[in-house]
């Protein structure tokens, strides 16, 4: 793969990972969504078939990582950092390309849901407004989690275990695939079972922090929602943003050391 | 391939599309159907089966475009225009006889849902009614929502967006796809992963316009609206029907130019 | 295969199905149970994955057919019946089976609801009283449900149409399945194509009549709550039993013949 | 395979197998997690991908039994139990080690819910505490359901029937499994199709016993949950503790028994 090749795949496929992922959350979370109120089954499928869409197409170009703690552990596993920086920059790109296709993709349904008064607070809404309020001090508004993740208990120690697992989990399952290959076909079934791993950890171990588990999603997003013009769109919580970038790095690195010791 | 396959590939495959797609519109929407209000999760899983239900079946007499985004971006792909009117020529037939089949299927409930006083309106329903006014004024009421697509907020520039995005995506995903194969077999698995990639679309990209993504699952659909003898139905809402029609087809044509530019 | 190996794995088999099927219904409908009102969605792919676990276990042994739907198809298809009375014993027999497994696995859910005055109507309960008053006037209470199906509006054509439309599409996606397959494992993959395609039936088709696509899957399990000693259970429905016994044998042998038209 | 591999794959799999089963069932229950009440079909993928997660994970390694039930199958099929004491100590240590990761990932939830006197029970909030009483008796309450499995009717006879029964469907589809092989690549679609087997089940037959299926996915959690310094914890339901380890291990017996007549 040539460097190009990789900047491009990385760039288009984790573009398409935010995107989609991005989106389900505002599909379920804005107002004058068809969507809306979907649950949490539709936002850890969305997820899953997000990571499944961008890794079948990125794929043929980048070997589509598509997440720093992917390309930390393989360049573990393999001791080769030569395409790192080439990696990291095509996903911080990318994430920032998706967040920002999301708010054009639902534009409308950002202005609407920010201008109402009823959700972002007013007189005659006061339960909302208090929860408006409530979001706002812990600076993890709904709106900013159709960007970045937060922590439903704000804990870092637990809220950077609870990432570290959720990316061990991801990682060793990414690392042990060529194993189950054998050459007869498991690297092309192989993104459609990382993405089915995906929803299953957001299932089980989405609850307290949103399961960032790859430092572009949650990064390049953030960076797109201090950005953005978004009318009423509160802070964008830098204290926490730091726990989604170094737990799943500590997460990958990890799996890598239980890869070299359990599985090569 | 005869043409002959190909028309009736394509009339099959769009008609069961088309039957299966707008079958879960209708088994949601209904009075009287046992899926009722089974969410948006029942929506896009039932969209994205009735892909595949219709992909492996047309897929050995036609290659199951059952799009005509799809065959659009496999001309300006291959450089072959040559087939492009018999597939487009079946799709739209196929589309209208879906949709008619869906009407044959959900019969007793059409007449039950369009003739409740409760629900079209009338005296004592007052909130209902005053929904189903303003549904007719927009042209796009829930009936209506079984055969083609609309906007929960109407402007011409994002729903037209919104469609264009959603379609470089599944345009993408299904060029992308012989790129994946290498002799292994995922021509085959290609339908299974096409239907999960329009799942996607459907959960993360369907909350502002409904995701039409292909101008035959609309057209045909809204035509057959048009002529059914149905009680109370409201209008076709023409004034929106360019935009799923044009949108896939813009989608289609920029996909394409990515690939060509970046994957070939 | 031998007549005792399809016998075997056609008996096995739809006991599986009908356990796994008439299981989800169970888990759903009764009292005291854990999935009590988890919803369609859940139906339908309980239902789905029913097929996709019986297909697997007795694939090796009868090739899966589980419906005497598909039985008549592919002795129409192949101008073979020799070996039809055999499946379609076992597939009688297993659906009985299966569905008296149901009983036992559910025994205590069945005792608590059906002897639950709140649900099968006394004094102080009226509105759920007329419901049930309603029901089984219909013939077609919830518990029977968990056996067999019943339609939302009786109306013999279109009930009679909508289960032939179901089934004509299923019989077709098993038909074709092996035309996809080309050597490179379509065969493997098709029990689970073939249980989406259930899913998606389910989802779009099921919401008049329940589909039952399958002469057994209704009429083996109809027999058994017939026979069972269930306290309160209702009549057994047998007015429109022949609907999904007739429908479905209809759907293959139409889809039989489209097949050999159009595939052939 | 070594011991040592057996060992090291059977612990580290089946640890993922109820990190990620127990996962979702805290995800869904307690307070300040993003995934609450997100219901049985969320529980039931939720477990159906902990499955597929952990077998592609410890395939390489152990064969990816994690549950005694298959171990025992295994045995009984083969007439060899020389690794057998190997698995069966992988699978309970890893067992409780899984259960203390989600213990880890949900420590702020578990505290949140154990001490929020709404749900423990406490003045002026009677409904909810007479449910935490009646809970409390049976000496399953739904902290105890995060780790180990309960029935909502108390049957001895039942309640190991419906284990028998859900694994028996379990550990044929497992045995068979290499009968659909053909050298194509069924062993490789296997965790997929088992994952999907194994939703099948929590969907059909999960509603009386919350479906153990599995000796040391119900004894090691529980195991853990009585050391475990959680406050309000309640009883650990020692009294049921044998039912989902007898009955699944009858259940493999039989299903061994059914294979080697049947199938062989």
């Amino acid at each position: 793969m040539s460097s190009s090749d990789i900047f491009i795949g990385e760039t288009i496929g984790t573009a398409i990972l935010i995107l989609l992922g991005g989106g389900v959350c505002a599909a379920v979370t804005l107002k004058a969504s068809k969507a809306r109120n979907a649950g949490w089954l539709a936002i850890t499928f969305g997820w899953g078939f997000a990571v499944l869409t961008a890794v079948y197409i990125s794929g043929p170009l980048s070997g589509a990582h598509l997440n720093p703690a992917v390309t930390v552990a393989l360049a573990i596993k393999n001791s080769d950092w030569s395409n790192v920086p080439v990696y990291l920059a095509g996903q911080l790109l990318g994430a920032m390309i998706g967040a920002t296709l999301v708010w054009v993709a639902y534009y409308g349904q950002f202005h609407a849901h920010l201008t109402d008064k009823e959700i972002v607070g007013g007189p005659g809404a006061q339960a909302t407004a208090a929860k408006a309020v409530e979001a706002q001090e812990k600076g993890a508004g709904p709106v900013l989690g159709i960007f970045s993740t937060g922590p439903e208990i704000r804990n870092a120690a637990q809220n950077l275990a609870t990432e570290i697992i959720g990316t061990v989990v991801l990682i060793l399952a990414v690392l042990t695939q060529g194993l189950n290959d054998k050459g007869n076909g498991l690297g092309i079934l192989g993104g459609l079972i990382t993405s089915l791993v995906v929803v299953s950890i957001g299932l089980s171990l989405g609850g307290p922090t949103g399961y960032a588990i790859n430092p572009a999603r949650d990064l390049g997003p953030r960076i797109v929602h201090a950005l953005l013009p978004l009318p009423n769109k509160g802070g964008s919580d830098w204290a926490y943003a730091w726990i989604p970038v170094v737990g799943p790095l500590i997460g990958g690195a990890i799996a890598a050391g239980i890869y070299n010791v359990a599985f090569a």
